[in-house]
């Protein structure tokens, strides 16, 4: 046994990493194994290590608690076990832990605060160059979005037909030269050219979106990471069973020590072709088994939504099944799933051909109102043309759209709700949505009415008479809050007739 | 036999009338009867006259044909029969007939011009002040409007409290002064004060009635009858059986042989508590037996469709049941109830506290797009707030909105489709509605791709290459129908990033 030396200063809830030499020949891989063993007196947690490349094998540990961890190392390559001891100290200010579901339908940090998610997709933001990496996280860090889906492999779709910055694999892609506007569908899964070692994975291009997840992370963004996806010309949506299961080991070895890292299994799973549900049902089992943090869980659909009753799904990932209503039927969803409701897309905000990359900038403002009136979650994206083809729905950089600057405005309304969460008031009008806190016993303190695309000039109230409330006017589009004065029992409040309007109520 | 001279000059699908003198002892018009048979060449038709008040009985007629009729009068009050005899000559210039359902979707004028129904409701315009009447009148005469839906009885509703101009009853109305904003609804059905005799019409408030039709006519307009409805203080809307019969003998007797008269059983029946299936049955029953030209026949929900396949329902007339989706339904309630459908309330532009009156101009003019582009129909209404609480959608008066100066420019584009109507192509694509000509054999002559509320800044098309197309950008809200120039096969059109767009193929 040998005892290493860690002075490192460790925080709570921070990723900390044990590097070792190791063997280079053969398939380091596929050959070798690490593993620790980390234990405090809270949590004992078994990790496993990864292969880094240039003969490094790596560690890494997230603890959940303060106070003394020993650890031990093991391998297959080493005859001799490593240990040692660390002590974790109270986390970072802005370290709050990680997401986990709360009160069945919504999400907080470790420590107790409320997780309002505000997300947005820009599915390979990672793989663009330096240059636009960085533009899109000033954007983020201006932005109220705290939550960002992207993908871990390329991706290959329309508007979406340059080389990533690098591959996952080594080995050489095929020649996109010959792709067209016209012909890129011909380029599905597998093409011809591809030259690929399912086995050997490139460590530059997994460190790569580390950094870029560490760098969300300082933003306090939750990173919801696409596993798989089925817009590809390299073969990446269709490996054999055993690359596959490869794949999903070293992407839970490598990442699972990031607090803010959810597994979206797949975006559109059901347009895997090559895949089927014992598939999930076993991607789904190895990432539960790999994962010791137990991070945030989801599938994410084209047409049919996977069974969100799966014990292993923690939240439902939706994308909207009617071009019309979608964030109108997230309280049927909720009842329907018992679990978090997060629309992860319900169309962007945007002017591209296709349908579900054209919506006003006011409808997808009113589709977040509705969801979260309705005890749900939304998620932006920004599809609009310009002349370099760069869409923050894919590559990020630059948001031209107008939805994104409406978003904080939301989140601090929601900030104001008692307790954490909202659901749909079962007493709603037939013309209106209403919101009550979710917490039970705070049902009467709070009310939130949002009056969608009606304009109304008028609403009439009838509340509880032994309470008196704070009447504030919203305009969710022009972001303004008035206060109107205090109103108990039978009132009216004059409203502007135009659309996008909330009334907010708060017990005095 | 008595030969009465007969020299009016009688056109085609006009109304004519036989008036005679009888008793005016006793109550004539549950006493005395009068009927009249008209036998020309190619029909022969009985029908029930009425009593018009001052010792006049009255026998309408409408022929259907040109040439000579003979008719015949019979009745309980003379011992004699009356003769005579007419010529018919060809109907007058703009008379086009009845309105009848056309190819199971569709309508056409008996002469079989197409038939596009563009509706608006103005529920009691017809009872108010002779000024309001004349400036509604003169309103719909620059409109596009081709169907006005209006009630026989008085309403008694919000922005509803005044007194009618006129009783359908002898009698007196409750005194109508202690109703209050607040207190109206209390005062439902038969409410205490009423004192009608339900036995003896008031023939002048028919008659004038009679007057709002035909000057309806003379503008193309058909009348769309509401004969029963929920918003009464009066007692009208839970009369005892018999005195429904009565009431519905004498509206056939006097409104039949208008050509632009259509039935309308009831607005929102469902909430008309007194009656039962069992009832509504029978009054449709009665109708059918009592009119002789088989108007057109719906009956107009609230929360519960009737049963559309109904045999006497001539075509379905909805209330959306969605806050959301509307019009978007059309084609599948084509498929469920195999008639036309046409959507009379899917909410009114305006501004009122209420959710089916409160909708922007915007969204009127996309839904009646998306109904008619679903091979539909839909209706238009007025709701907003003004110093006077006159509103178009009880009062009629003035237009205050947006939506009604679209319509021209939607029926326009429809008289250029093939045949008689549009139908939903059954390969639209997920993200647009593509409407094609009803006929078969017309099916790909013509399309028309409308977008709703989404922006593309183009759209590809793929379409039979041995046909060529003349394409135009319809822009529905701005109305403007630009020629961007010929087309076959696959080929992109360019389109300006805006909502409510549309393009319009023709086969050249």
């Amino acid at each position: 046994m040998n005892r290493i030396e860690y002075s490192r200063t460790i925080t709570r809830w921070s990723m900390t990493e044990i590097r070792c030499v190791g063997p280079v020949e053969g398939n380091p891989f596929t050959d070798c194994w690490i593993r620790g063993i980390f234990t405090g007196k809270e949590e004992s947690v078994t990790v496993e290590g990864f292969y880094d490349g240039d003969g490094i094998y790596c560690v890494r540990f997230m603890p959940s608690f303060e106070g003394t961890y020993s650890f031990l190392l093991q391998s297959n390559f080493s005859m001799q076990e490593y240990e040692g001891t660390f002590l974790v100290t109270k986390q970072e200010k802005n370290n709050h832990g990680l997401v986990r579901v709360h009160n069945t339908y919504h999400f907080a940090y470790e420590d107790g605060t409320p997780y309002y998610s505000i997300g947005t997709t820009c599915y390979v933001w990672e793989l663009q160059s330096e240059e636009q990496i960085e533009q899109t996280l000033k954007v983020l860090s201006e932005s109220a979005f705290n939550k960002i889906r992207f993908c871990i492999f390329p991706k290959h779709y329309a508007y979406n037909l340059g080389e990533p910055r690098d591959y996952p694999y080594e080995g050489t892609p095929m020649d996109s030269s010959v792709l067209t506007v016209e012909n890129f569908n011909e380029y599905n899964g597998k093409a011809a050219g591809n030259d690929w070692d399912l086995y050997r994975f490139n460590p530059a291009y997994f460190r790569h979106i580390e950094s870029c997840i560490v760098r969300l992370q300082e933003l306090g963004i939750e990173a919801d990471l696409i596993l798989m996806h089925p817009y590809d010309r390299w073969g990446f949506s269709c490996m054999e069973a055993a690359a596959n299961d490869h794949y999903l080991t070293y992407i839970t070895a490598r990442f699972s020590a990031y607090r803010n890292v959810w597994w979206s299994l797949a975006n559109e799973y059901d347009l895997l072709t090559a895949k089927n549900l014992k598939d999930w049902e076993h991607y789904a089992e190895l990432i539960c088994q790999k994962d010791p943090y137990q991070h945030l869980r989801s599938i994410h659909n084209c047409i049919h939504f996977y069974d969100h009753t799966r014990p292993w799904i923690t939240h439902c990932s939706i994308q909207r099944q009617d071009l019309y209503k979608t964030a109108e039927l997230t309280n049927e969803w909720r009842e329907r799933y018992k679990k978090p409701v997060v629309l992860d897309e319900i169309a962007y905000e945007g002017n591209i051909q296709y349908g579900w990359g054209n919506i006003t900038a006011q409808e997808m403002v009113r589709r977040f109102w509705e969801a979260v009136c309705r005890g749900g979650y939304a998620g932006h994206g920004e599809t609009f043309l310009n002349e370099k083809d760069i869409l923050w729905w894919s590559h990020g950089s630059q948001l031209l759209g107008e939805s994104h600057k409406r978003f904080r405005f939301l989140h601090d309304i929601m900030l104001e709700v008692p307790g954490t969460g909202l659901r749909r008031y079962e007493r709603t009008a037939w013309d209106e949505v209403c919101a009550v806190p979710e917490e039970i016993g705070k049902g009467d303190s709070f009310f939130l009415f949002y009056y969608s695309f009606m304009q109304p000039s008028f609403r009439e109230f009838d509340l509880p008479s032994e309470k008196e409330y704070e009447v504030f006017v919203l305009d969710t589009w022009n972001m303004t809050k008035e206060c109107v004065g205090r109103k108990k029992g039978k009132f009216k409040v004059a409203l502007p007739g135009k659309q996008y309007m909330a009334v907010m109520l708060k017990e005095v």
